[in-house]
């Protein structure tokens, strides 16, 4: 947390609530009154500097995109970026992304990005690992009917544990790439971290799984 | 294939019925016979040259273990390491392991090995991939309830395949490393192939999976 910066930064958001809140149970059920136009809404969890999802918002402009950060000193970097592209289908959630069943309503997100997310690499911290089935049933609950997730790390040990937690959870698996620099790959939008790590020579994993459109397929035991 | 060798093969095996068999469809249902004792029987299908098998039935005397291997000349190699340890929990078929089902009854076997099979990597030739679910039906029929199939390979393509391919299935992952020689791991026993591999620091992939003990929730479609 660079508190030094966070004067500056809550001004700056507040200063721009067309480009992003800090409130986003506000507007739960509500999201597409903040595009030009009503398009499948896509989420980043965690979205850092921004890369990713400003290049996706351009990339693929038939769709919404909100970008969640959780620190104001990072998130505004994001915004200064919105505020040169002011691109029309992106707008930007500074808050604590913990509980997302509180700022959408069931069934209103289309896709969800987790890029490069905190490994939390200690087995006690393992709930805050955002692809613990704790945060599966949240994502479940605000994306449409086999809805998607698309995940991508360079982390070895989340990435297990992930593929392990969609599998237990009864995630389709769609794609799947276990060295994504090294596969054709021309549609991957980097992040920052990404173009760190990869020119480090770790090979990026990426998995892309869908929920089951029933719910009652889903394992009922807490495992 | 050394054809060159299949005679004296053929001959060695002959000879030595207490230990190997080429008409595996001959002991259909009754392979504890060919054990001293009557134990949970483990199969690897594609042994090579056996270290993998030999290993295992000499770590776990309490398990029996049947290593089946297509060519001749290199299932040799097998039956003359067991000639020399005449481990009474270890028996070895020659034969073209494509229709387990022919070979064992339902429900016979305990857990499958898959080591470093042949990646087919062409996409036409998918369906030759010991992985491919067209494989995974017949591991599940000579499997008992919620058997356990394990699965190691160096090949990124194929392995990423299998993910997919189990998941799609309905197989529950239990355990999965994408770098097994850099986990610690004092129980892998190593393949002749993959002690040569890893050595070249290609990472292992490993999973244990097992099927769901009801059939009725797999998927019906075609995938």
């Amino acid at each position: 947390m660079r508190l030094r910066n966070k004067p500056r930064a809550a001004g700056e958001i507040a200063a721009n609530p067309q480009y992003m809140t800090t409130t986003p149970m506000d507007f739960k059920g509500q999201w597409q009154r903040k595009f030009a136009q009503k398009q499948p809404l896509s989420i980043e969890v965690g979205s850092g500097k921004g890369r990713f999802i400003v290049e996706m918002a351009k990339a693929y402009p038939e769709r919404n995109f909100i970008g969640i950060e959780i620190q104001p000193s990072v998130a505004i970097m994001i915004l200064e970026k919105q505020l040169v592209e002011q691109l029309p289908n992106l707008y930007l959630i500074q808050a604590d992304g913990g509980d997302l069943t509180d700022f959408f309503a069931a069934g209103e997100v289309a896709q969800v990005y987790l890029n490069f997310s905190d490994p939390w690499p200690k087995t006690r911290h393992a709930k805050r690992r955002l692809t613990h089935r704790l945060f599966l049933a949240m994502y479940q609950t605000i994306l449409q009917p086999a809805g998607q997730l698309q995940f991508k790390t360079d982390n070895r040990g989340l990435f297990e544990f992930s593929l392990i937690s969609f599998n237990q959870f009864g995630m389709q698996f769609n794609e799947l790439s276990l060295d994504l620099h090294a596969d054709d790959a021309p549609d991957n939008i980097e992040t920052e971290y990404e173009q760190r790590f990869s020119q480090m020579g770790h090979p990026i994993y990426l998995i892309q799984a869908q929920f089951k459109a029933s719910t009652s397929d889903q394992p009922a035991t807490d495992r």
